[in-house]
């Protein structure tokens, strides 16, 4: 890495397990227990001071530095790395670093404590950047599905407004009242039969009023049927009213800054959930927080993300906080309650319920949120503990709820929910099968960004093609990266229908430290290998069986039927190289012509613009969580063996697969 | 008095006008300029310390002692008499007190400095106790009025509910989340198709339907249109919900105890409006306000008032204040923006308007009324800046609002605002004449208290008959006397049409210090005379003139005749012996047969105590508010014009009056 550090601790002694601890000496030498030590994280300069003996992992979280950690800080992930360029530590012993990185003395960050001054390099895989290219390239992307309300598809009436209201001063003819009189101008413009006047704003409505020789600027703000008065001021800026939507995602936090005059979105900006550091899943975090009363810090973690990334986009666009009235957020059920601070324990356990499914409009300060300090809060609704509102704003963005014909949506992250339905009826179900896709339990699985191999084809001859997201050097596999590699592996015979690698010595496949494995990109030039093991498609075919087997419950559950189902929408992080057929090879998604299967990206966040710009579209979307019906998988006795059946590739029932079942009969032929 | 104190200085040297100042020595002589000096009020026992050179008026403010003043400080009401019992002070010289007084050591409150420790008996008229009585009397005898509810004019559905919702906890087969359950919960019990929760209750929500095994107590507000579920608590005390009634009077604040769950009146209490001390009428404490900046101060007051009526109230009932969910209020447009602080300064400044006449409900807390923490206040909505909710109370009272026939309503006090109308429309005028019927600018006026002159007969020979209030030695005259006075002044011929005495020597007339009066009480026993001057005939004539000559504006503008008119409602502080007649006989009201003038006593609290348990009447309450025509007076060109008209006994056109006229012609011509 060329920071040009000594480095003197042979790494073979710290993975001989001979001691249980290793002391690394840098540039200083004595012993440091209670002293304060500086931790400098580079690239970002980033800074802390802690006590000697502080884990790196928690000096990371407390000066604001993401590390990736899915264990949560238990030591067996083995994301948390990070290379100590300076400084004295202790690092407990670990089968999860090669040898070539003990070489490069990277270490767990979880698992090292600090005893002097140390100065840490954060590898690239951990960074802001990388999320920055797949939240950009989505903007583009999918920025069609955010223009429901352009379109005209919902009427355009954003939940808060700013408009210019100019009054006729008060007379000897009449009378009216301060507050009646803004009341008659306010419905003059727009339709607010029920309204609601806060009371500091009624006590400072008179002066105001007066100042402004009655020409004010009145933001209001919708909060169900009622129509709340946020703020008046002196004078007309109706024309500076902005907005964020939020996708409030377990790993990243994406959000669009929107000109809620125009409906137009101006910028967009995303960060890693710095939650991240306690658990890469929400499960684990939802576990941290309690064995930790650590709610309140889960709280600011995410809270601080959203302020981060709200005031980066005002500072960028020049944009006066003060000026942002809204706030909007879509995100998994758990999220929205770390959010609001609300009781999310009960997702973890049956029988599995939310605290809040419709939360009620609050004001945005009140969550901690640094807008307008009268602005409003929106989240979207969700459905159950396993369907978030991120999932209801799918449906609302492809508009599922309005066909005729039956679609399928899929969102595969985390957890893999799928909606199935159409203008009629709807039904939604939530597979916990693990994140691999999103390349956790992977060994060389990563998030899509800088580095990760987005796409990739096996050749016969086992030889491989691949393209990285950013062009770099390969760094590790993203969640289509490694879609394309398991259908790669399958096609090619390399695994069998058990997703087990044959034992006939083919091209690649070798004997790795963790047993069988398949080489993608060979070490070269100083950069490690990338391989895949049998763990990792173990670890693959689990994820994606969870997905189809809750999509044949719901299809089961309402006698659908394969040839019903018109359109399969695939939502969340895959990336934009994503090869959707290859997610019928492996048994993923139903057997549907290529055609018939759409990408689109992030609807979460497109599902929380079009509610912000249009009450209508809010009204629709809590109307379509209302009407889905939830089906509870861990309970459903069907699912259990549908996952063992579809534990296979791309399933037992081959006749479940007939473009798949008549392709392997192609090769075996040609064999 | 018999408080044994020295009194030395002579009563002759402070009447003298030689020295602008007068120092009375009491027991210490020191010089005291800045010194603190400790004012004890009896017989409260209050106390307070001030600075040497306090003026008494604000040592008696401080000390919470309620006294009255009509000028608001400026020495020429001579309302604030206090007798100083010992101690040094300085005492303006003045014209307002008469030998007797300054013979007992009696001083004007706003005139005194404080020079040293001093002891202050303030008399009896300034205190609780005579309120008391008629507030009492008044809640029994109008208590019909109150029962609108009960009655079933109005469906019973308080403002403020208390529900026992029993739900069934969550199962695998009902995953609805908590704050949904609720809501599902509320809704089989009660109309509320719109809701909102405010954070905090959402955010301890899971826990308490934890901690309850989902049986809870919900307490439900509503705010117009819209149900606020105001607190969530575990277990079933839906049976303790009680509110507090408030007519906002400007001299005397009335609240009534409720029972909200069987619309019984618990218990009533009365004190004086505490901002007395600032100014006898609204507009005086308004000035007031603005010149001393003290609309903090004036608000403290009345929310201290409120405050202690429900503290009174609780504690004598033993209910926990923390049960006490809503207050609402009546009252003068001006007295409403005290209580909330809601600037009042256009109410006595062209073109005379409100800062709010429809107030939304707010967090008592917020006004600072110490009730359950997120109880809620409501006031009753107002017409305008002289028309307040404590006649769209009287209005709803009456029920004028829904008769074929046409009614008139007066409230005859600091104003007197006068309503005509019907089924199809209601118009509505204010009168500034004058507090003149409440004891003020009248020599021995005063309030309805005991002492209090009540009722009062003069026979032909100047012989008076009297009854007063608590059956005591008389110590001044109240409203029903004053009327009782000036008609028999008048039907006797003491006084002429144009209110001046006669010069024909009758009985009882005589020459007092300032110029003509009569005398009703003979000075006896130490209880010195009570009397009735030329300018107390000229004032009560004023106020007379203005009320009937309002009522003159409102007919004419509305082509009603006497005739029209089915029934007169009399409400406002004239006591129970008011002799409706007389009002009649003196030409404030239009000449009525007796039996169609009803007196109704406080239609404030009694309209405030339907809205209370009435969405139904608040729904009522507002369509009046709006439905009303109000007449601005001050710029009306044919008010002056009926004012000089009416400023005669009983009017200029004796052909308004025929009952009077004949009993003119008839004692002519018995004469």
């Amino acid at each position: 890495m060329g920071r040009g550090s000594v480095r003197c601790c042979p790494n073979t002694f710290r993975r001989s397990g001979i001691s249980s601890t290793c002391v690394m000496r840098k540039t200083k030498m004595e012993q440091s227990k209670k002293k304060k030590c500086l931790i400098r994280f580079e690239p970002s300069g980033l800074k802390v001071e802690v006590p000697a003996g502080t884990v790196l992992l928690e000096a990371a979280r407390k000066a604001g530095v993401y590390l990736t950690s899915v264990c949560g800080g238990d030591g067996y992930c083995g994301k948390c790395k990070v290379i100590i360029d300076e400084g004295q530590f202790q690092s407990r012993p670990t089968t999860l670093l090669t040898q070539d990185e003990l070489r490069e003395d990277v270490v767990l960050a979880c698992q090292t404590k600090v005893l002097s001054d140390v100065t840490v390099t954060v590898p690239k895989f951990h960074t802001l950047e990388t999320s920055q290219i797949l939240m950009d390239s989505d903007a583009h992307r999918f920025s069609e599905l955010a223009g429901d309300v352009r379109a005209g598809l919902f009427e355009f009436d954003p939940l808060v407004r700013k408009i210019n209201v100019e009054m006729s001063a008060p007379t000897v003819h009449d009378h009216t009242a301060d507050h009646e009189r803004l009341y008659l101008g306010i419905r003059e413009q727009i339709d607010a039969p029920i309204m609601q006047t806060g009371f500091r704003i009624l006590q400072n409505l008179p002066q105001v009023l007066q100042d402004s020789d009655y020409k004010v600027t009145v933001t209001i703000g919708r909060r169900g049927e009622t129509t709340e008065v946020i703020e008046v001021e002196k004078g007309d800026h109706h024309a500076k009213n902005y907005a964020v939507a939020v996708d409030l995602g377990t790993t990243t936090v994406v959000a669009h800054l929107m000109d809620l005059t125009n409906a137009t979105t101006i910028d967009t900006e995303a960060t890693y959930n710095s939650q991240i550091n306690f658990g890469e899943d929400y499960i684990r975090r939802i576990i941290y927080a309690e064995e930790n009363n650590a709610f309140d810090e889960m709280q600011n973690r995410i809270v601080h993300d959203v302020n981060n990334l709200i005031v980066t986009l005002a500072a960028r666009q020049k944009i006066d906080l003060q000026d942002i009235t809204t706030v909007i957020c879509a995100g998994n059920t758990a999220m929205a309650h770390f959010l609001l601070n609300l009781d999310p324990r009960r997702i973890r356990r049956e029988p599995y319920i939310a605290s809040a499914s419709f939360v009620p409009p609050i004001r945005a300060a009140e969550a901690g949120i640094q807008i307008n300090k009268r602005g409003l809060l929106y989240c979207l609704p969700g459905v159950a503990a396993y369907i978030g509102s991120d999932i209801v704003a799918g449906v609302l963005t492809t508009r599922i709820y309005t066909k005729k014909g039956i679609s399928l949506f899929a969102d595969i992250g985390t957890n893999g929910e799928v909606v199935l339905g159409n203008r009629d009826w709807l039904v939604c179900a939530s597979s916990s099968a693990g994140p691999a896709f999103e390349g956790s339990g992977v060994k060389h699985g990563m998030r899509a960004g800088a580095g990760a191999i987005e796409k990739l084809t096996i050749h016969g001859d086992g030889s491989v093609e691949y393209k990285t997201i950013g062009e770099t050097h390969p760094v590790g596999i993203c969640g289509s990266g490694l879609l394309d590699t398991l259908a790669g592996l399958f096609t090619n015979g390399i695994i069998d229908r058990n997703g087990q690698f044959q034992a006939n010595g083919q091209s690649g496949v070798t004997e790795g430290e963790e047993g069988m494995q398949f080489r993608l990109v060979p070490a070269e030039n100083g950069h490690h290998e990338v391989v895949i093991t049998q763990a990792d498609i173990d670890n693959l075919v689990r994820s994606k069986a969870g997905v189809f087997a809750a999509i044949r419950v719901l299809m089961d559950s309402t006698q659908t039927k394969l040839e019903d189902i018109e359109t399969i929408y695939l939502a969340g992080g895959f990336g934009n190289f994503l090869n959707v057929r290859q997610a019928v090879t492996i048994g993923m998604l139903p057997d549907l012509e290529a055609e018939k299967i759409q990408f689109v990206g992030n609807t979460s966040i497109a599902g929380a613009k079009t509610v912000l710009l249009s009450r209508e579209a809010l009204r629709t979307a809590e109307q379509i969580a209302t009407s889905m019906t939830y089906f509870d998988l861990m309970s459903h006795t069907g699912y259990m063996e549908e996952f063992v059946r579809a534990s296979f590739l791309p399933h037992t029932d081959l006749s479940l697969f007939p473009s798949v079942k008549s392709t392997q009969e192609h090769k075996s032929t040609r064999a």
